[in-house]
């Protein structure tokens, strides 16, 4: 993500999870564990270790240098081996990177940077989940228009709708954190995934590499097995589309002609001076739709060829580090928006009373078929509507002037079918029953 | 899919899983399921819930009529409603659908669909790991050249490749299993979530829908919550691209060049005789690759608006069910290409020796390097690499004459670094992991 | 497409084009042309070629059958060949199929399958462009607020918008004729495109059969130069996205709140007797929202293997039909939501006046500029902006308050600059253009 | 793209082309072009057009605080005025900017960027098609193994596969420069696309920044009609395809077993000293690769809301700018790969060879065919061709030993039959028809 960009596609700390130094830095860390687990084992001894180690600070490196010189073979491991190798000095020298292959370093690499990108994205998604769950019991019984295919459709309420974001964020965040806890793990294979290098110790220093980096051990090399990264980026998916459902009903409700909701930090227009724009929601539906391409090309990428792909490996690394800013930031923008999300109550309920009643068509129908039938009832119920939108007159008048439907539920009774207050069904149930599971799902940091 | 590409492109029974009498009979299982729940909760008796579960035979029902009649409301859920209640007699008619909007119908439908589908699809994939499996174990140790970048590098064993396809496919069958067991579940909530024309007894019925269905009840209704269908999307893409891992692999080895395996069923050409084409691997490949498209268009479909989508609910229907048929029908090809697959050990063996020894160079080197260093002998062995290959000799020759190599490993150790079966690591031990963690996955049907 | 969502996801005669009985058509068609073609140049007799032709008839054929055979090799026209072969007598049986190989039947056979597809999606194209041209011509002159980021921003006129929508999908019709008319062309290239089965006379025959078929004649086979498809596949795709533009102004419109515009045939609801869903519009979205993963499957199968790639051909059918199928039903629902939507110009009025003329601040801010500077009348203006909205005041009362604007351009020349119909700018010029540029499109049918 | 990726993933100076500095700069380049404009029109003074040119050079912003600033309007146009308007003296800082809308400023940089970025493109494209070119010419009669479906199918030469690559490249060229000069065009509309706020002059003023920049003149402002946006993202995939295509090839000619091509400068292992990757083609491959997604994304952004989308507009942003960078860098890379590809004539001779003569069983069963039938000729030779594979005896001793062919075509004839050079049938003509179509193009630069 260039500069130019990175204010709207990029908000929060994962671009720089994702970003040079950060890789460098996994790569190397990736070099220092590798030679830690391998003085575990005993294949070479502790201080030899920490001289490799002690040459893994990405500070003494130029991410550029690496880079440029990645041209060269493909991959930016072989470059950073090269140049760890030069920093490191006497007989320690000649157990850096070994028994390992590039892909190895690489692969692990990802992991890393994937893990810390998670921990980033997940508390910002927590962040989101927790603001639209502090909404949702603000506005537990605020009632306001559902709407369906983009028309008023029955009430519901705003604690109802916004349980609705936090439960799909919550499915979302649980998502991740098992692929974060369960799917990310050590590559470690050597040049084809036999360990043979590394002799007899193979799936020793595989275990303590594992250990080493706090990533589960896998059963066999991965290097050509890419489920993994498969899950990650359907995760990073789904999570994007979590972001983008809510972050779509916000711009949708801050509409000029809906006024429901605004955005505290609204940005400006360069020409039109009234103008507060519903920043954070649009760029984080902006952010969350870059995924579902990201994630075809990483899905397409699995079809790796033999013991390392040419072309498929290589074709994974863009999308996967951009699926992880993308769905890092529309979570960092959902949750500012969130945070700061400004409720009109009483636009709600304006806009509820905007077609005369109308919403309350399915109750009334409701009401009349316990004696009508269900489908004389719908028959009369529309015909009502019909005449009360033609007509351009409140549909409560127009039921109280049907003498059928005026004799069957009586005046009084249509008043109290239509209000909207009344007809929220188990709303508020379904909003402590998910807040409920909001607060049970507690996952770790 | 039409017929015409059917034979190809949808193999197995996972087309008729996904067909239209599959969805009729879905659909109308819902509206019986309904029917039951409610009569659990009271709300009608069991004659009437039966009166209407009577009705819902597919077999009686017209897709295509059906079809015809939802472009009027958009849905096919609104001519099955009108049909059903044509068929219920009495007063149960009053009651079919009640409570339920188009979507709850919809929605529930295609969890039914999908859960049958996976039953099918998850079949053909254990059938696929367990031929894999079975391959690993007669050729745990047969030694075969291991490629990187399609070039010859190390050696490993067909076992070992084997198992790497096997790990893969049960690392999505777990996925789609876990998808199925947890994430399937039932969607009821009315026109827009609230339940209200259930009056106080909504959450009654939707516990008892969920148990007439064997779903998941989910704790809020997830008409605009498509994590659900997000999750099964990428599953199913993730399986997609574990089946072309392996069957991409079966054409590589298959090629002429290669012949390292052999489809038992190979097709023939319609104008050279002497064909034998990999059908099987090569259609696994083609179907697997229609999911990275069609996971895309599922998650960007995720972004739906307030309480039921304008057009992104409906976008999900087909990609879905092409997702269904991509993956069961990559699944059955692969598992009908492994079963039959003639493994010529033979050939991998000639294969091996193809470079005169190039292959282990990397042994070579580390040998080297424990006297000489890793660096130093890196540069040897690749000039040794290098005269070998300019100068069409065999590598074993070029090292003896080396004075040099021959003076630091002897000529007797030279022959013996260069034994590929000598250098296969842990590639047995990995096999047996491998083939355990299979064993102990034993997933429920 | 099953018939159950065919109703929603498959409009208009496009299905039928791309469907069993078409396609087997069109892969006997191209049988038919080929023997003709070589009759012609002389290589069979006419009659032959016409005993040839005269089997030519996919009546007399079962796509089930075919498509089922189709599994054996792997492709549908060698069951096709082996059928046809079956159904002609004499010596003409030894020519059927005679230099050609399954590929440039299926291939050929795609090119007809995508011109008639490609006709019928033109005329729903062109008749949507000229619903909305006919909705400009009405209403070049009427006003209604514009709306950047779903804010109201500044006057505009219903005209601008429907020529916005007409110019895109005009866009889109130039671009699929130019593909129709140049880019699909007949494939004919032998076993791997040397024509060698046909001597001498190879180029002769791909001539003729260009010639029979009305295709056009490529420079070389293109069985493994997939620019053609990848192009065909873009264009659609293009079309799809002009089409989801159009209709999604539609639904916005059509909100509940705003209720500008309405379609004719609107839906109703199984359970909410009041709606009226705008279902065509919603259906075009849902329709054109297959578009791009379908699209990015085509794009990914076009890296083919050498001669004939092992699955990436067989992997562009059911994306590239299905590309058909979703253009084609997009372009007839919203040919059929243009032409009978209604426009409610008074409601646009109403909308234009809800923000008590805040939608003129610009304009406003402008007329202050000129004395004032840019800057400082972005600010004054911004903030006698936020004094309406925060005040409720109507803007037009707080700009004749404030005495610094009132000095400097007096109370009458405020009531001028509020009105939206004095700032629409060049909107009836550019309508007159684009209807023009409509006019003189001209496409060939 | 980070820098650690960029070697592998952005070769050449397309990276640059779209990175901070080239957008900065256009983004000025529109501002500068929209004085001058303005000064054409009489709107403004020459010198008041000139003193805020001055300010637009690049060099005197930082991206990095632009980009940052953008979080809060939510695009990058605002700051870049800002900041402009800050660098300018008198009477022309009130004339920034003056009647643009942000859109029109990021659109309109965003054409800039494209064609520069595209002409650098068409550079590398051109380099590679000539190389291609090149080799075909070298190689106009070369014989070598056509493969289709990944097996050994008849003779074709290796001219014409190069011609064949060269010609798909040509097609994306082509396409890719009818982009450029006939759909890059400029984007000004003001607030919501009437031009309003430059009175009557916006059309004038329209035409006269088109000219100032060189960008085609659009009939109307196209800020909510992305064909032009999704036309050039489908001719880049198309771009990357037929990169993918070719370079495909070229990792599959230089895989050990077949060994018929090297890339001059193929890259070493960090582990395997003997190894030489085709480290260019694999780059090719695995940047082209990411093409398909990020199309996806751009054609799923097309859907914008009316006058300005919230969030499909920004979602374009990136895709696009990486669609540039995919494309560049895959055709820098196949650029070199070809220029320098090794050919092995020798090689290619001896594969021809290593089936004993079963390619060209289609041969001899075409010469059969004459006396015999096509449908008996073809099984003779089919049992033939098994009984070679089976018995691993040279196909044509069984060929010679079988009394009925021997009877029908001699064993003479039977030599003569199995010469591949003999069966190239229109392979030659057809290279010198593509090699003059090449000639042809000549596209402008």
């Amino acid at each position: 993500m260039i500069d130019v960009f990175a204010g709207v596609l990029a908000r929060g700390p994962v671009r720089e999870a994702v970003g040079d130094r950060a890789w460098l830095q996994a790569l190397l860390d990736v070099e220092a564990a590798l030679a830690r687990a391998q003085a575990r084992v005993g294949l070479i001894s502790a201080e030899e270790a920490e001289a490799i180690a002690a040459a893994c600070d990405a500070a003494g490196y130029s991410a550029a240098e690496i880079g440029a010189a990645a041209a060269k073979g493909g991959n930016p491991a072989q470059p950073v081996v090269t140049a760890l190798t030069a920093r490191v000095e006497g007989p320690a020298r000649g157990h850096v990177h070994r028994g390992a292959t590039s892909q190895d370093v690489v692969d692990t690499a990802a992991m890393l940077v994937a893990r810390r990108a998670l921990d980033l994205l997940l508390a910002d998604l927590a962040g989101a989940a927790d603001a639209a769950a502090e909404l949702a019991r603000a506005h537990r019984d605020t009632p306001m228009a559902a709407r369906t295919l983009l028309q008023q459709a029955v009430p519901t309420t705003f604690g109802l709708k916004a349980v609705g974001w936090m439960t799909a964020l919550d499915a979302a965040r649980a998502r991740l954190a098992t692929v974060r806890d369960e799917r990310l793990a050590v590559q470690l294979g050597g040049a084809a995934g036999t360990l043979a290098s590394l002799g007899a110790d193979g799936l020793a220093v595989l275990r303590a590499l594992a250990q080493e980096l706090g990533l589960a051990e896998p059963v066999l090399p991965w290097h050509t097995d890419r489920t993994r990264v498969g899950e990650l980026a359907g995760a990073l998916g789904e999570a994007c589309g979590a972001v983008a459902k809510a972050a779509r009903d916000v711009t949708l409700l801050s509409q000029t002609e809906v006024g429901e909701v605004r955005e505290a930090a609204g940005g400006g227009s360069s020409t039109m001076p009234h103008k507060r724009n519903p920043v954070a929601s649009i760029a984080a539906v902006a952010c969350a739709r870059r995924a579902p391409g990201l994630v075809a090309d990483v899905l397409a990428a699995m079809e790796h060829e033999h013991e390392r792909a040419a072309g498929a490996w290589h074709a994974e690394w863009a999308p996967l580090n951009d699926l992880l800013v993308a769905a890092g930031s529309a979570a960092a923008w959902l949750r500012a928006c969130l945070e700061g999300l400004e409720v009109d109550a009483e636009r709600m309920r304006a806009n509820l009373a905007l077609t005369g009643g109308l919403l309350m068509a399915e109750r009334v129908s409701t009401a009349l078929g316990r004696t009508l039938g269900r489908g004389a009832a719908h028959e009369v119920v529309e015909r009502a509507a019909a005449a009360a939108a033609d007509g351009g007159r409140p549909f409560a008048d127009v039921l109280r002037d049907d003498p059928e439907i005026r004799e069957r539920v009586g005046a009084g009774e249509i008043d109290r079918l239509l209000d909207p207050a009344g007809y929220l069904g188990s709303a508020g149930a379904l909003v402590d029953r998910a807040l409920e599971a909001h607060r049970m799902l507690g996952l770790a940091p």
